[in-house]
């Protein structure tokens, strides 16, 4: 039980190989978990590129990951072995802060990252925290859930935290991993949705997917259309907009929310923020509460992300598919790890 | 009656001149009001060195003012002659459209300014919309009412607007004709209060205004000892800050706000955003709903701006006064027109 066997990458950007590890003795509030399948975020691919400057190799990445329970520690309430949980961004919370005890464990300052400083889900078995240990409904199909975890719950969180209105119109930069489960939960939300997207080829199913509009962002005129008409816009992109004729399509008390991991600063002019009472915020993933109330309303609304799948063993062909921007729309690895 | 007297600049930058002129029948929307004191906001300034690029002389500033009603269009409703009203910023709001509809008339995109081209208060009578005519509660003496109308009510916008609790954390950056007022609320909203300054002279009247404590802004140590403390930011300056230092010393959730009409702009890096979940945003003035609740307020809590008056014949030697930054907090001219 304590050899756990994965894929490791073991310098920056270097291909996933073979890799086992030790793991000591059940802490009490945790509990262990045997892999199904696990979906690709594009934060992994940032740590096994140390985009970010904190990663450590070993490095195996993988965090929206579904299997069950084989192992349950002392003090891990709520939860039984053999149950089948869901695993995302985060793996520990310290429950006694005011963060935590407000209900926001995915801000707790000495919160674990699931794959950052410890080995992720690209493995037969991981170890998270008893809150991070998600519980999955049975409507819910194994393989598709994974994408939900992350990606998922980080755009359905600002609906639920900001108080999204189905009266109100909201706006998707991206049409990716993120971007196209945001327009399936904003349709099913009941808002008025449109997609921003600079890839033609994408129009077609970013309807499909829930969206009402499609507009080119490098199309001004039809930019200018839309001008003073979106409550809400969630930035899945990581890349510099024209962060001008972005905010110009907002109405007034309108927000630009970013949920891709942008490091390279917008040029923001506060008098802008104020002539329209504008928000530009962000959020990471979500509270553990969001995201039982998320997958409720996935089963409910039978949204599950648009999938490809490749067995774990194939996780370099995976990886280069989703560096070549090819993805359509998330991956999912299929756990195949010798018995 | 048609004829106004008024102190105007006939140039940018220039001295302000006695200046007179006609106007025509009272429109049925508008009231007519005698001006007894007028404060002076830094915007008034602004516009007579056309800073913004707005401006269209002969100029008349002035947008805190107080008098009474002389004239009653056929269709202005709620108000008489003889009333004591106040006048801010917002002139007219066109009532219709979804914005002023939903109660927020001060982002009605067709709404008029009381200074951008039109003539201000610095003048024995000035015509307002019925609804920009704010009804003043007896207990509120008249010569320190008119700053609460601009610069009062941005600065209790927000706590009304993103529903802030005593129990909450605020800081206020500037103690300056916004900032005092802001202390002042805050105190008596319940809050902790925590008050940026660079200046060390206005420390103790900080501590007097409201805050529980006083942090030099450039004191690195000071600003790092209250990192993740505060639950909101109000910035009434306009200058370019510590960017991150403001921000690191937010709470998970924190927010940037910003009232003073900085054109700067504030390079914002989404990923920081995120990583705490942080907003950052601005707003104008406030809705008519807030400003009389805001009256009210004031009127409960003995708050009131701390002054500097001049006659408005000695315009001249106040806006001198306020371009030095000797301001204390507030000037407000006493109207002392011949009748």
């Amino acid at each position: 039980m304590n050899t756990v066997s994965a894929w490791a990458a073991l310098a920056a950007g270097g291909q996933l190989q073979a890799y086992e590890f030790e793991q000591g003795d059940l802490p009490a509030d945790q509990v262990e978990v045997e892999i199904d399948h696990c979906g690709i975020c594009h934060s992994d691919l940032s740590m096994l590129d140390n985009e970010w400057g904190i990663a450590r190799y070993p490095l195996v990445p993988g965090h929206e990951a579904v299997g069950r329970i084989v192992a349950l520690g002392a003090n891990a309430p709520g939860l039984k072995i053999g149950q089948r949980v869901g695993i995302g961004w985060n793996s520990s919370s310290c429950m006694h802060c005011h963060t935590c005890l407000g209900g926001d464990q995915h801000l707790c300052v000495s919160a674990g990252r699931t794959i950052i400083g410890r080995h992720g889900a690209f493995a037969n078995r991981v170890r998270v925290h008893w809150v991070w240990a998600i519980p999955v409904p049975d409507a819910l199909e194994s393989s598709a859930v994974g994408p939900l975890l992350c990606g998922g719950i980080t755009v359905f969180y600002p609906l639920l935290h900001f108080g999204i209105k189905p009266t109100q119109r909201v706006g998707v930069v991206g049409i990716g991993g993120l971007g196209h489960i945001a327009l399936k939960f904003l349709r099913a939300w009941g808002c008025e949705v449109t997609a921003f997207s600079s890839s033609e080829s994408k129009h077609a199913e970013a309807l499909e997917f829930g969206a009402h509009r499609v507009v080119s962002s490098r199309d001004k005129t039809a930019m200018r259309a839309i001008n003073g008409s979106l409550d809400l816009i969630l930035n899945t992109v990581s890349a510099p907009l024209e962060w001008d004729a972005l905010l110009a399509t907002l109405a007034p008390k309108g927000r630009l929310h970013f949920v891709g991991s942008a490091i390279e600063p917008m040029p923001l002019v506060p008098l802008k923020l104020i002539q329209k009472q504008l928000d530009v915020s962000g959020s990471p993933t979500g509270p553990r509460s969001a995201i039982d109330r998320m997958l409720e309303f996935a089963a409910r609304h039978q949204i599950s992300p648009q999938i490809e799948r490749f067995a774990m063993s194939r996780v370099n062909d995976a990886m280069e598919h989703l560096r070549a921007g090819k993805a359509r729309y998330r991956i999912v690895l299929d756990a195949d790890f010798r018995k």
